[in-house]
């Protein structure tokens, strides 16, 4: 049995966690969710690493929603940073699904977007965890989450 | 017992850690306050890191209000990036709780918006430290701390 | 018999990790290979070091190909800065391979800059762990990969 | 008795450790200099770790005067970003007294900047390890170093 | 008898370490150098560690020369954000001598500022290693590399 972190913020405007959660459940079993709520994006480093090292968790997932202005960019580009670091000192993944304001037109569009990839992000950390094999297949294909997948440019 | 550290600087314009703890203890009980003052935002990560681990705090409050220049943001990305850090060194949490000169038309309104996020964060630290629930609840919804939240867009 | 890892992204529309190793099997022997496709770039940090501390990688090739929007070279940069830290905590190369789409007129020329690039830094790899010689002996001669070299400039 | 460390560049304009360790002595007593002079601002993050963690000093007022480009406000941000990290690697505070070429209209203003940053700094630095309560005092009140400060604004 | 790291690229169009090299034998004894050439700046910071940590090196001579693009800058960044945290973690100073395409009119003039640049860098080095002291007497007096120096100014 495995554990899957979801941490996800307040901030956010749509419940991306809970879309991801129901794909992974779609997707396969052996594994059970912790999940973590925390206000914001900056928030979730730390949060993602007391998911893998207090409560046991295989992987995480980690859901945010960053605001629409430059100091919001900032933000998202701190936490990304953070998610990283945290990855590098507990030697586990941790699917960031960030969806920024600017990328749908409008809040239907960011709405779906969110739950896109929120969805295709889990099945992503479940395959990372229970099937390398099929990420390997897909290597090079240019596969996109929340949006069509652009495919793979010529010459092989 | 837990305690609560709340970190500030003489820099900013606004005593946003009286906000702070005084906003927590209309909250709640069963914590004590370590305060903790230092000249600028970039003093604030190792300020909260000595609260963590020298004065036995479980959680720390990080309060400052970066100058309205474009270096004045690089040092706000700097301490920001220090306090991600921090927490990922510590196994704890620090709420930032940055105010910008550009978020307000002017000194009033800034005070305003100073104090508003201040005690609005202070209830994430006491929510964080003691009923984690309330912050779930509240997933996905577009909270906002000194704005009016934004709440949740469509489509679940 | 030494290791070398080659990590790779689904997100990427080359398979890169097929001409670097091809390139490498064309370049010598004495190694053996080990893969890692994880979603997109921001994943490859960890990918990398997993890939040294539990595959006993000597070291590693990361490959990948950000997307051509502003947030993208953001995720590059955050990318970039995790596969630096990931060698300083390893005390082992990890040669990274990124294409930015920007970098060719078309879908054609970004596939031949993506294998040209990919064959030319595995051989770098191959060099830093078979023969570093040949390095040495190149220092300072304007090296270019999926480029025409540069060349040195004069003075002695 | 104390030991305050104070690092500096060859690179600034103004011999602002001279100008801090006037002040310190100035300010107060039972505490010793350590002196460590640099080339530029990159060089004293681990200037300052060897000077809390090989010379004993347990506070360092880092010196430097940035040029006026571009560039040089990179070196300022990594050497910052540098710092912090040797705080949060050491537990020391590390105060940073920069200076940029843009903040005065004139050599002689600069000169007189970085003479006033490095001496209020200094004061911050004595403080900060003999008498914090003085900071505490000053907590929100908009002090600045080197320029008049701004003072507190309204609400409260 | 002290080692000094000496670390290039193969990207750079000049042989700055030869230049270093020549230098610091004019400047003294008591020394030996080890060499380590990669393809690029971003390998640089694991070859200083390993200089230092594996070939026993006192202090390291970083070289390189970026590109001119954007992209080149940001990779800038990132090899002296890596360096700076390489010295972090050996307690050990590694001096950066890069120089940038757009620092100099032609190929020429960028050749001729390269090799001054990482003469005198060379003698920061032997200086840092074996007399402090010349350092110390320079501090705040704007020595540049490559360059005239800037000089003093006034007030003092």
């Amino acid at each position: 049995m495995k554990t899957i972190g979801v941490a996800d913020t307040t901030f956010a405007r749509f419940d991306m966690a809970s879309a991801a959660i129901d794909e992974l459940e779609r997707t396969g079993t052996g594994f059970r969710v912790e999940r973590y709520t925390v206000p914001g994006v900056k928030d979730l480093p730390v949060a993602c690493k007391l998911l893998i090292e207090e409560r046991g968790c295989d992987i995480v997932i980690a859901l945010g929603m960053p605001g629409p202005m430059e100091k919001d960019r900032m933000c998202a580009h701190e936490a990304s940073t953070g998610l990283i670091r945290a990855q590098l000192m507990t030697n586990r993944h941790i699917i960031e699904v960030f969806v920024h304001a600017d990328e749908a037109p409008d809040d239907g569009g960011l709405a779906a977007l969110a739950e896109g990839r929120a969805r295709e992000h889990a099945v992503n950390a479940y395959d990372l965890l229970f099937r390398p094999d099929r990420l390997r297949r897909d290597a090079g294909t240019g596969q996109r989450q929340g949006f069509p997948d652009e495919g793979p440019i010529g010459r092989r």
